[in-house]
């Protein structure tokens, strides 16, 4: 049984493929049950990949404040009426829900496995969903470099129009392009240095020219709410020898955890092969064995993470025990990072085969963005 | 105490305003704390609203694929550390967390109002946002409206530039001008008859002329989390006497219900009055003693809602006990939907105050798209 607690669940969504504030579903093996209130009846029928779909007031509905607690109700209500005892849930349902399930005697169990191994293994259409994603992400990041690759350089500082350039006016241009196309990114980073030393840093202000600047993007399908995953790093003007050092280390370390991949190998495996490059090259990683130079660039992350509905789900590529699958899409973005200087990072999304990694991104990588158009 | 279980969640925004993964955050009254990854450690110190800000590996972090026990077993050092026994959690909290915490031996209370009514008062600062946000919902309809203002009708159908005008251009181009200032706006509806009648239909296809177009807009603000909220109903061509007369009423139970708003006055006799108004007019409602003309068009929702960092947040304006405070944020948005037909909806978004209501809102309202240019 899942319990719709607001939109956007990727559980929820991988279910019943319905997004919906407030809703049950129920797994009875033989049939998907869909409770939904009056309002969505008739827009679940039409759009819920579910066997039945069930008007909340055909099941117990009592309008009350607590909304909680009449929607446990009506669980209750339907669990009864089909004579099943005990269900169970995701370790996602919030508490208040479990508390009020316990008190209309709901028998549950957490299963944090209920939708994990079916989530990781994407189906072909999965597979379509995710792949078209990564090629809007690259026609958002192209877009973002070729406003870079026309910028004007003034007293080291970025303009375009005479304008400022900034990291807000670059991460615009690149959700109106993808909204044109039906994706949304809104988290999006288009960091400058020295701030894109820390990899979450999203970007604010006017950029820097003979600096890296790392886009990173993951947009969301607005109909299939699968994502893609991308990063580029790029220097407008003269990239310093240390930056070029750690790009071509950082690449490096991409091409040989790429030619590692496959089904049966292990994540960790993976990304400890693109730590040895990157501690090779004289850098250093947050990884024990793997510490490399303490005092120079290191990469503060893991390797790679799975990607679906979720831009962060399983499988970890980072120095946890993590046996690929076919069927997992993950990302592989080794980075660099010095505090009070910068980053670089580069990033692909591709799938899991039985012998390799069907890579799903073709956009160059280079530091130069006019190798981009 | 709050766990941060993925990006997005309003309590943890409205807490420490840090959107973030995987963190903690604790209120000892005295001081607030939040624990995060190594990742996220300078980030968090330049950007979230918190007293002290702690490296997770300074509080008992030990790596696992177990990331739910291994963030509780955090929780329980750090809360070891102040003396703390007991502490209060979101009922929003997951049930995997609460059992996480609880083998741990951190002792909970589920406390539903945790940061129910300090969400509801919305701050000036607060108000400023979700101001500015319905502005941006102003503009995003504006550019809708001025696209279907120029459409052509062929054949019954929408045109414009020798392709047919859908639903998903349109939102494409409200994205874009969202993103432009700083917006995101992805579960947009524009939606035409007849499906507009199931009033959380999205729209896709090609657009009807001479027929009710339903556009609502809630956009987020990128950087502060808050939301707007507005709809428009625009016809192009001719519309019916039947979609005037469902215009004219939705209009004056808007005046009706927005002359009533004040503190005190209770949200279920404003939904009440407006319901009246749609009963006199000839009309139908979902409420018990307004249903009206079962067989004519009905408004199948409540009147209103809070928003503010949720779309859909407290005090509801329908048929619910709800005395309304100074500071809460509502819509009223009265609409008539039937069946195979179509529907319209008006609403505006605005700030309760102790004499009144303060409307954020000034787009015109018109069936006819030329009305706004």
């Amino acid at each position: 049984m899942l319990v719709a607690p607001g939109q956007g669940d990727s559980d929820w969504l991988y279910a019943c493929g319905f997004d919906v504030e407030q809703a049950l579903f129920f797994d009875f093996g033989a049939e998907q049950v869909l409770v939904v209130s009056e309002l969505e009846f008739e827009r679940a029928q039409a759009e819920a990949r579910v066997g039945q779909v069930v008007d909340r007031r055909d099941a117990g509905w009592v309008e009350s404040r607590d909304t909680v607690a009449a929607w446990c109700a009506v669980a209750s209500h339907v669990l009864r009426g089909r004579g099943v005892d005990s269900v169970r849930i995701s370790p996602r349902l919030p508490v208040g829900y479990f508390q009020a399930l316990e008190a209309a005697d709901v028998q549950m169990e957490v299963d944090g496995e209920l939708f994990r191994e079916r989530r990781r293994r994407k189906s072909r259409e999965e597979a379509s969903f995710i792949h078209a994603a990564q090629r809007a992400a690259e026609a958002a990041c192209a877009e973002i470099i070729a406003h870079l690759a026309v910028s004007e350089i003034r007293s080291g500082l970025l303009w375009l129009d005479d304008r400022p350039l900034t990291s807000q006016r670059l991460m615009a241009r690149a959700e109106a392009a993808l909204a044109e196309i039906g994706y949304t990114g809104s988290h999006m980073i288009v960091a400058g240095s020295p701030e894109n030393a820390l990899p979450h840093y999203r970007g604010e202000g006017q950029l820097r020219a003979n600096a890296p600047i790392i886009i990173d993007i993951f947009p969301r399908g607005m109909t299939s709410g699968y994502r893609g995953d991308l990063t580029r790093t790029v220097v407008v003007g003269e990239a310093s020898d240390q930056v070029r050092r750690m790009w071509d280390a950082s690449l490096e370390a991409f091409e040989v955890a790429i030619g590692l991949l496959k089904a049966g190998v292990n994540g960790r495996d993976v990304h400890l092969a693109a730590c040895r490059v990157l501690v090779e090259r004289g850098f250093g990683t947050y990884t024990k064995g793997y510490e490399g130079d303490l005092e120079g660039p290191r990469m503060s992350h893991g390797l790679g993470h799975g990607v679906g509905l979720d831009v962060h789900e399983g499988p970890s590529l980072r120095d946890l025990d993590y046996p690929l699958v076919a069927g997992d899409v993950v990302t592989v973005e080794p980075g660099l990072y010095r505090k009070g200087m910068g980053g670089v990072r580069v990033e692909d999304t591709g799938i899991i085969t039985a012998n390799g990694f069907q890579n799903f991104t073709t956009l160059p990588k280079s530091l130069d963005p006019k190798a981009y158009l």
